[in-house]
């Protein structure tokens, strides 16, 4: 029987010997890669903060202790402590083993917001909680030295350092990179810290005096905080800490399980908020991964599980393929266009143009709110700034959108890739909002392409739209088949065209292949339907208005969240047209999504074209638009006539 | 002939002696307080940086080097040097000089964000452009140690520091306050460095060495930035900075003009990106304003300019001076309540609890994400935090609203003053957004009070809320007069019934003041109308979709953005729930809304109650659901009848 069968629970952590741990850190790697390659997942995260996590909860006493995860993907160890090893088979699926931490699994899980740099922010909030309710509890919480770059993890710093009796102890989990290497003057600095060579024979000698002695107060910390060590300077970025009024502990190996517990017992014992700085290696222990430049184990699918190599390579080409594609292109063909990117310069698709532009490519961190007003500033230079970004995290960014980008009519294109419905990554990484933010932005320009050609040529426009903000939305899928127009009105896009229709159905982007094939259906079940696609959904077209006039229904369907949505923008624009038509709206209802493939929620929202098209004749029949002689596929409803109706004008 | 008479562009400084300097300083000063008194304004920033000013308009080119004043309210005597002298005696008023830059008053104006801090973001951006673009341009950004608690500060700094060639002046005004005194671990670091005794001579020995030494590589930067000299470390800030790679000039008296040009010319000289910290007296040379703890001269209205008292003391009572009350009077009642603050204290009215039970109340700083997030970790130890803001800065918490606190169930009321048309701070501080940013946000409960015991049963009902994020806005109106209902539908109070009326008005918040007396002139127009008032705008209650289901024609009204808002969320939940009834949405159009009084404002957008009426009974007309025998107000716009409609169902 293997250490790992034997641990339920954190308790069963305790009685471990030195020696017994680093053969339960060995199970632990190979655990979770014989189980992350056959489910994907986050593996490089993961295998660096074995030794790390184990300590944690030797110290501390979780659940009682909150042990915060920021991000939350390198929770995977905790999970395994935490008695949740048999559930590794259905991470990240519908029903399964969520990829974050989920507080329905476990009282261990306090927090679950996956989006970057919250955690000290909610750590600051327990940590204050307690004090007043008088709860003697630590809270604990980890976060990476790229989330690190996010506003929010200053905001809370500032906090944190004036709460001296607050009980909180802030581990820096330091790999030197967010998804790809972290930049920045704080990881600049940290990276210097990790490449000098005093690095690793003092590692060593804090290993040797750290035996006995307490690392705050006593002699070890006067080693690493006092002055005139002549070592310190060199490796820890305290100067800054110190400023803030923060104690700090490290650098710490983060892989020395003893050495992360003696720094955390120190920590917990000090008795007021205290930064443990721990250097720890991404992909630890899965030579693939050490050794991967380009951090494709950050997260992976399907892979072998000594190799590495990609077991399922999907050869689809993905809207991210041809973004990457087009936005080389444009950048070849615009002097003027430069790109930003927060972190993500590989997964957004703008290494391309950075490789071959690569002073006109910035990545500002995981830092969205600076992303988008620097756009704004590079605009008022004369140049055309895209920023792509995933559509979810667009929300940090909403009021310098509005107030620095709109509100100064700066040409910026904004490239949200993961828009809607995403999937395995849960709640926090669906990218249904944005929809509902646009409409709010005075002047922005929004197109969702419903295929490449339409995604080319919105690039194109974009970049030169030079006084308003342009959006462009795709989803993570693999691109679509061409779909032409049969004709067009003014700027709409007709995709089926119906002489005898009644309904208008408005498709929006990727869901406009929806439409058309739920328009089929309903034609068969005798609710004959036009289908048109704005293609720049913002600002709502004239056209779009016109055409809904001349008809007896309209039913939008985007896929993002319904309230305030682009079909919600067409009903406006409807009503203050004059135009009567009745607008329903079909999208994704306003709640939180839990995980799943895309295919299986697209499902259980009555988002396939059997789905669209029930809601539509339906909607049909109850609007008495039509009457059907063959069986309706259920009794209509009874229709709710409104007293002028009845009048029969 | 005054010097500041001779004053019309930034050229005429250059010829002036430091005597005349003086005499100018001492003029600009009488010249605000003087035009300020009578016009109301922010009138302490702007005598604390009359010196600094001056120094950036005799060392720099502006407009060719740009001037970014973060927030902006402290640029008076920006525009007093660039032009603008005629303007002030119409400061703040429709059509009139802006309170904060404005690009079309001026090319000295590249930036009229007035969100605290994104200067440094703007600037970052602009400084990388003028690097791509080959224009030698020196970008400058002026922040106050106040505006550097937000998290974008951090996210602008980590890139600055790693833009190693970028012509970048970062111009800290540190003054110690952002609107009462500024809050934090720098924060405490600053007030440390100015209260030390070193400090003042330090400053004067600086000064005597200052007359010929470059300030960066020369002997005196040795002075202030090398090690081993005893004093910097505890004057400067500088490890912060300098571990993130920033060069640091400091601490400088921002009241010596000679000294701060040198800082200045040092600055322009280095050719990185360099931080300039000045210390200055926010309200120097009015001596009620120096000397006031509080803060009253941060903004004010019209006050005598020789004593500082106001001369037009409204004794209305406001929105504001309710929640004072009603928030210390539950705070007393429920112990779990906690109260959150975003550098607003006193303006939020949070003043009265923190003075009763100081440890329940918490500043956080210039620091929305923060508040929000920091409040859901003190709801999850079971404390009921009330985050009290102004609306439009809520649009900078959005994703913590939603991941935070909504996704995790967690219990905190927002409180959301200056809701709707503001006034006189013109488009970046109209509170038009939370509206359309409520609905999206799942499980949300949203309460628009219209008068007084209607606030003080919202926040009693908010704080038992639980489970879910719950929100509460108002106006900075005066309190208006009780409006009791006429009876009540489920939860939703009607305020005038009218047994004929085929017409419902929804009134929302004060608003509901103006449906009911535009109902009693559409009455008078032959359009009889119903209103009513949801008092919990959200989530919608069945209770109003089913009132709306009776009737021929639903009109919406709200103090805030018609996209996408409350009226919206009723018009969706009516599709969703199968009524037909038309749903018109009056509100506050999705444009920037320039400066003017809340009154003239609402008059200019038809939201007064003649306005509301003529709206009702226009839309009336149109949809056919009155035929009026008295002449109507305007000829009646043809009726777009569907299909369904002719054929007389």
């Amino acid at each position: 029987m293997s250490l790992l069968d034997a641990v339920h629970g954190p308790r069963d952590l305790r009685a471990l010997s030195a020696q017994q741990l680093t053969q339960l850190a060995d199970e632990i790697r190979a655990f979770l890669i014989r189980n992350v390659s056959r489910t994907g997942g986050h593996l490089g995260p993961n295998l660096g903060v074995v030794e790390l996590t184990l300590a944690l909860h030797r110290v501390f006493d979780s659940p009682h202790d909150p042990i915060i995860f920021d991000t939350g993907h390198q929770s995977y160890v905790h999970k395994i402590i935490t008695g949740r090893q048999a559930g590794f088979p259905t991470l990240r699926q519908k029903g399964g083993l969520s990829g974050y931490p989920e507080r329905a699994e476990s009282p261990h899980d306090w927090v679950q917001n996956s989006h970057a740099t919250a955690s000290l922010s909610w750590a600051e909030g327990m940590a204050k909680g307690f004090r007043l309710t008088g709860e003697d509890r630590t809270v604990i919480a980890v976060i990476g030295d790229g989330a690190l770059t996010g506003g929010m993890a200053w905001e809370a710093l500032n906090n944190i350092a004036v709460g001296d009796d607050l009980k909180l102890v802030v581990v820096v989990n330091d790999n030197g990179r967010s998804y790809t290497p972290t930049v920045g003057g704080l990881a600049t600095h940290l990276a210097t810290l990790r490449t000098d060579r005093r690095y690793e024979p003092t590692l060593k000698q804090i290993k040797q005096r750290v035996r006995s002695a307490p690392l705050i107060g006593g002699p070890l910390y006067d080693i690493l905080h006092g002055f005139k060590t002549g070592v310190k300077d060199v490796l820890a970025p305290q100067g800054m800490f110190n400023d803030l009024g923060l104690k700090y502990i490290g650098p710490i190996d983060g892989h020395d399980e003893a050495m992360v517990e003696r720094a955390l017992e120190s920590a917990k014992n000090f008795g007021g908020p205290v930064l443990v700085h721990c250097i720890t290696v991404k992909g630890k222990g899965f030579r693939a991964a050490e050794e991967d430049e380009a951090d494709r184990f950050h997260a992976v699918g399907l892979i072998d599980s000594h190799t590495g190599e990609p077991l399922t390579s999907s050869s689809r080409r993905t809207w991210t393929d041809a973004f990457r594609q087009h936005v080389a292109e444009v950048a070849a063909a615009h002097p003027e266009v430069v790109g930003l990117t927060a972190a993500m310069l590989h997964p957004t698709g703008l290494d391309t143009f950075a490789d071959a532009f690569p002073e006109r490519v910035f990545d500002v961190g995981i830092a969205e709110q600076h992303a988008a007003t620097s756009a704004a500033g590079l605009a008022s230079t004369g140049l055309h700034p895209i920023v792509a970004l995933y559509a979810s995290f667009l929300n940090r960014a909403f009021d310098q959108v509005l107030m620095d980008v709109a509100l100064h009519r700066q040409g910026v294109t904004f490239v949200l890739d993961r828009a809607g419905i995403t999937g395995p990554d849960g709640p926090s990484h669906h990218g249904m909002w944005d929809t509902s933010l646009m409409p709010l932005v005075p002047g922005l320009h929004l197109a969702a392409p419903r295929d490449e050609a339409r995604l080319a040529s919105a690039l194109e426009t974009s970049v030169g739209i030079n006084d308003a903000p342009s959006a462009i939305r795709y989803s993570k899928d693999p691109l679509p088949d061409p779909l032409p127009a049969v004709s067009q009105v003014g700027t709409v896009d007709v995709l089926v065209s119906h002489p005898e229709a009644r309904v208008l159905l408005v498709g929006y982007g990727t869901l406009a292949h929806t439409a058309v094939a739920a328009a089929h259906l309903a034609g068969e079940q005798g609710v004959p339907v036009t289908v048109v696609d704005p293609v720049w959904a913002l600002p709502v077209s004239e056209a779009l208005v016109e055409l809904c006039r001349d008809v007896d229904l309209v039913v939008t369907l985007e896929d993002g969240g319904v309230a305030g949505g682009l079909g919600a923008a067409l009903s406006l624009a409807c009503g203050q047209a004059g135009v009567w038509t009745p607008v329903r709206n079909l999208g994704v209802p306003q709640q939180f999504i839990p995980a799943g493939t895309r295919a299986e929620i697209l499902e259980d929202l009555g988002l396939t074209p059997a789905g669209v098209a029930r809601s539509v004749v339906e909607i049909a029949l109850d609007r008495a638009v039509v009457r059907l002689s063959a069986p309706a596929p259920q009794e209509p409803r009874p229709s709710h006539v409104t007293k002028a109706d009845t009048e029969g004008r």
